[in-house]
């Protein structure tokens, strides 16, 4: 099955194109799991989150920043984590990778092959060597960083590079590079400027859309799905800490479940 | 100490700007280790080319790829591995790690305090935002990607943005970023074209550079040398496989050292 096949059921089965992103910040987590070991917290903490909102979102999205953080126990716990998001949901590794061919490699048979992971975020700064190892996977795909949701995203990315910015160069180029490729090729695209994100859908609209930017980052969800629905290449919609941190208390899995489902609906409502 | 401080005694410690870069990789390993649990095998490699090299090489540059290539117990291989540098020299985290403000917060405790390097790489694609949290210690440094050495890196870094390359460009707001943080700032910048690499070096003599495509890349030592004289800032040239995968047999370290021994020599005679 493709990627976006799996996709594609995957949001059918729970009618949503939520994404939740799993950030484990020891700092942030609930009171129960204050007095244990980060690792074993974090590992408590993504599953139960999983297990709470697994029927209302279609894909997880591990940032692997945060399970290295966790120390020497941090990829045990992420391949635990991993293997806990049901297998007809879509697992996501954020770790925007970007290297030389043979190491891009080396990262690549860690999210797709040790982790079994069906995508993972790739940065093209360095190229077409850096991208096309993770388009070696049939049933695989790789959402390359094109135009980004962080407040600094514009200082690099919207530069002229004569015609038009950098993003929408680079975005052209990655359609080139994969072209051909086993994988499938996938932006990321963030939802903080909804004119950027409409252009794209328009240039770009059977390209799958990895956006990051609603929820603490400020995005807007029924502006992202008025832009989203003009293509036909599925999007996701990722959200990370507005879900995880809903609540603090015993119930923090049922607050994060509501949150799933506000963002799911709000984003629903936008179709 | 600052970061530069530490690397200019380790640079006369050894008499040498060599940085050996180390890339586990289980298909290249000695014979001797082909039995062992590749995790084992890394350890106990890593740990013997370092042994061996030491007094010939400033730094060690592990690469993060191909220990997260090694499953679960990668970040553990790790850090026993950074923990046999030994302290007068350089640890570089090799990861080009690149993302919004918080997630590079994590990944800045990740190789600065976690792991104790004294150094990372990162990726300047999401802007300041991403490069900024590997700059809040005094004694650390990031070196971010400004000319890569890989055969595609031109295809984005190259792009004309009005009157001069994106990297050039980028290396001007590195500059402007880190201006007034407590750490220091650096650049990658390759061997493998000493045309750029001279006009970088000319541009921005004081910034310490980091030199990958020396040896198996194909990079020209004395020609590099004959330009990063041309600056004050430290240089450190970085070579992995040439070195690592010198021998195959049980004299393979002592094979690491003279590898070592004559690319510090080929250098040092353009000095």
């Amino acid at each position: 099955m493709t990627f976006s096949s799996k996709l594609h059921r995957a949001q059918e089965l729970a009618s949503s194109v939520v994404c939740v992103g799993l950030d484990p910040d020891p700092d942030r987590f609930p009171d129960q799991f204050r007095d244990l070991p980060a690792p074993d917290a974090a590992r408590r903490f993504c599953k139960a989150i999983i297990e709470a909102t697994h029927e209302v979102a279609c894909a997880y999205k591990p940032n692997l920043a945060f399970f290295e953080a966790l120390g020497r126990e941090g990829l045990g716990v992420l391949e635990d984590v991993v293997s806990s998001i049901p297998p007809d949901r879509i697992s996501i590794a954020d770790g925007k990778r970007g290297d030389i061919g043979n190491t891009a490699g080396r990262y690549a048979i860690a999210v797709f092959e040790n982790l079994s992971f069906d995508a993972c975020t790739v940065s093209p700064y360095m190229g077409r060597d850096a991208v096309s190892p993770f388009l070696a996977w049939p049933e695989k795909a790789a959402f390359a960083l094109v135009r980004t949701s962080n407040p600094s995203a514009g200082e690099v990315q919207d530069l002229d590079v004569g015609d038009v910015p950098l993003y929408f160069r680079i975005a052209r180029m990655l359609e080139t590079w994969s072209s051909g490729e086993p994988g499938e090729i996938g932006f990321v695209v963030g939802a903080t400027d909804t004119t950027i994100l409409a252009d794209i859908r328009d240039q770009f609209p059977d390209i799958p859309l990895l956006i990051p930017g609603i929820g603490a980052q400020g995005g807007d969800p029924e502006a992202v799905m008025a832009t989203a629905i003009a293509g036909t290449g599925p999007i996701v919609v990722t959200s990370s800490r507005s879900i995880l941190y809903a609540g603090q208390g015993v119930d923090f899995a049922d607050r994060a479940r509501d949150a799933t489902i506000r963002l799911r609906d709000d984003l629903n409502r936008g179709r």
